[in-house]
């Protein structure tokens, strides 16, 4: 058993800083065995003791929503865009979406995992011990495999869990042209079957929206879903309201995701059957968004908050989720400490992976940062730079 | 001379781009010999060659305005105020730039270095070459002396390039309460001079708005400033339009700040005398400002652009200056191009510092940065992460 000493310590229990001052860890392989005040220790001899010199201790971070895997980048896009090029010419030259899809087809799967790497070492090198990738840029049996094979040789790869999610249902591939439902067909009953079979998916994910898929549609992805026992979430009331949160609540998602355009009935929705809100700043402020999510509304209804970096290409090229902490406080007015708890504990239901991620509790896997700071307010506070934060990983320093 | 290889850089001259693809660099100590075509070099013997694998080069990263010097931190007021507390509140109870003027005079000289250096090696990590500070959590002599101090030492201590700002006029200290005009005397009689002196300043700034310094008080200290052959900056027409920035351009000051509410007759003044616009999208971001700088006037006027963190405990704790080149495309609309320029030599004018830094042209120092990306649209686009940065300054890789 190991002892970290001289810290203090931001739980996050109950989704609330949760402060021990003066405290003590004491972990056992991957496991932590006991934590509270440094005056209670009780047990006198340990394989190793660690000062943490007055380091605050928070829960690994965890980013619940992300598209991390791609071919590409769209920076050239970005540059055209704010150069005055419409959208809509950019599409005609085979721009936005289509251009991942065809740079992720093209990639090897060596590829895509180099490029992706290199990005999660830096949600990494910030404290994430924890994440979620998703497929969708696929959108064929093949290259979804392909994608999905990647999010699970990462998860072999870093010290860090690995949640892979199939979003087969992101946007209609160019060979369905016209013929939505027809995709949806072909992800039902051959594409999240066989990824299943394969034991590539945890969980099952869509976009719900005008340019994308009907609610109708969706609710056919999330049976499938179900008969193979697999969670679902979705991408909901990114650009209007179609219910998709509800509808996500219906069939008790882990959760649903951006909801700028939800209604209050969604959110009671989402109350009732305790799918978290899964907000998403780094696209809000990109796409320069003016409809916010009812955060207050939630908060009310006793949803529980979660955000992320949703770090993709084309909405948000987001690799630091302490930024999304501070755009979380600054444009949607969470508090640090709700910030917090949005990419700790709520973030880990997010992903179904409470029991034993998300917050610092005797029995839970030992997955911490210390951080550099006086307060946990800091960690949002601060916009850019590092703390000198150390990541631990299932009781072992990461070496990052 | 070193060579260095297998690159392609964007040399930064004229405020553009200014591609050269398969380019190669000769070095002779701190400064550049030769920049041009690979195919181009024409010696074949060097002390030393460097393989770049690549990269982009960029000029070095300049941030032309902070206060990176300071005590504490103002992470529970910004929690408190997310959590309701109202401003006047958090005034009442010492709290705003008073807490920060009692930390600053609190600290010692070996404090306030510590804690500003290593915030500036997060800016350093990143890219950044050259850097400006000011004072004014002092307020008085000994304690504007004590910053300064600790300014010129930082610039001893970092392998970069320091500029020292006095900004004795940013606040009204305790000790002039409801006696301003006072307060401007001492400045102007006692504490420019001494400073001067005492070699400790480069440049003088103020804040002209209301609940600071009236323009009738900055042109005093100007008018001191010139005396002493010391050139000006200002913080202008942040908060509300009292023509601050016309007032710097009839000083010709390198710079004026900020400049949310500034006029098209500012805008033209600036034009005439060539008075950088220093844009601080931080400040604009985190107070929520709805009111946008007048940045298609000011480009078409060519009027020169610059971007910095203005690194500050209170309205904007920015460790990042990519953070505030995407911002600069994000929120007020610049391109990739104008955000680089707006880093580099923009920046160095608004320090006095194009001669030597800000470009990459034969003769300017060597402060390069060699980054691992496809095109250099790619360092305002990602949000956070870091792209594998090489950080150069005087022919000398930085260690970080
Ligand atoms: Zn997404
Ligand atoms: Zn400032």
């Amino acid at each position: 058993m190991k002892l970290w000493l001289n810290c203090h310590i931001a739980t996050m229990q109950h989704g609330q800083y949760s402060i021990i001052e003066d405290a003590a860890l004491i972990t056992d392989a991957e496991l932590i065995h006991w934590i509270g005040k440094r005056s209670d220790v009780l047990q006198a001899s340990f394989s190793e003791q660690i000062d943490l010199q007055g380091a605050w201790l928070t829960p690994g971070l965890i980013d619940c929503h992300t598209h991390s895997v791609f071919g590409g980048n769209r920076s050239i896009e970005f540059e055209q865009r704010l150069q005055g090029v419409s959208y809509a010419e950019i599409a005609k030259n085979g721009g936005g979406i289509a251009s991942t899809v065809r740079a992720t087809r093209e990639a090897t799967e060596a590829e895509l995992f180099q490029s992706a790497y290199k990005r999660i070492q830096n949600l990494q090198r910030e404290g994430v011990t924890a994440i979620e990738i998703k497929s969708g840029y696929g959108l064929d049996l093949a290259n979804e495999r392909k994608m999905l094979k990647v999010i699970r040789q990462l998860g072999e790869a870093l010290p860090m869990t690995v949640r892979s999610t199939c979003l087969a249902a992101h946007a209609l591939p160019p060979e369905f042209k016209n013929a939505s439902d027809d995709y949806i067909d072909y992800i039902c009953s051959e594409m999240l079957p066989q990824l299943h079979a394969e034991n590539l998916v945890d969980a099952v994910d869509a976009f719900c929206e005008h340019l994308a898929f009907s609610p109708q549609q969706v609710e056919r992805v999330f049976q499938t879903a179900q008969a193979l026992n697999l969670p679902v979430k979705l991408h909901a009331e990114q650009l209007s309201a179609l219910g998709g949160s509800s509808l996500a609540a219906k069939y008790h998602a882990l959760s649903a995701d951006h909801l700028e355009y939800m209604t209050e009935d969604d959110v009671k929705a989402m109350a009732a059957s305790d799918t978290v809100a899964v907000l998403l700043p780094g696209a809000f402020y990109l796409l320069r968004e003016t409809q916010y999510p009812p955060v207050e509304s939630l908060i009310q209804h006793r949803v529980k908050i979660a955000l992320s970096t949703d770090l993709n290409p084309g909405t948000s090229p987001a690799q630091s989720l302490r930024l999304m902490m501070n755009m979380g406080s600054t444009l949607f007015r969470l508090t640090p400490e709700q910030t917090l708890a949005a990419v700790t504990i709520h973030a880990a239901q997010a992903l179904g992976l409470q029991q034993m991620h998300g917050s610092l509790e005797a029995g839970k896997f030992a997955n911490f940062v210390a951080w550099d700071i006086q307060h946990p307010s800091e960690i949002t506070y601060w916009l850019g730079g590092d703390l000198n934060q150390k990541v631990i990983y299932k009781g072992q320093q990461v070496q990052i």
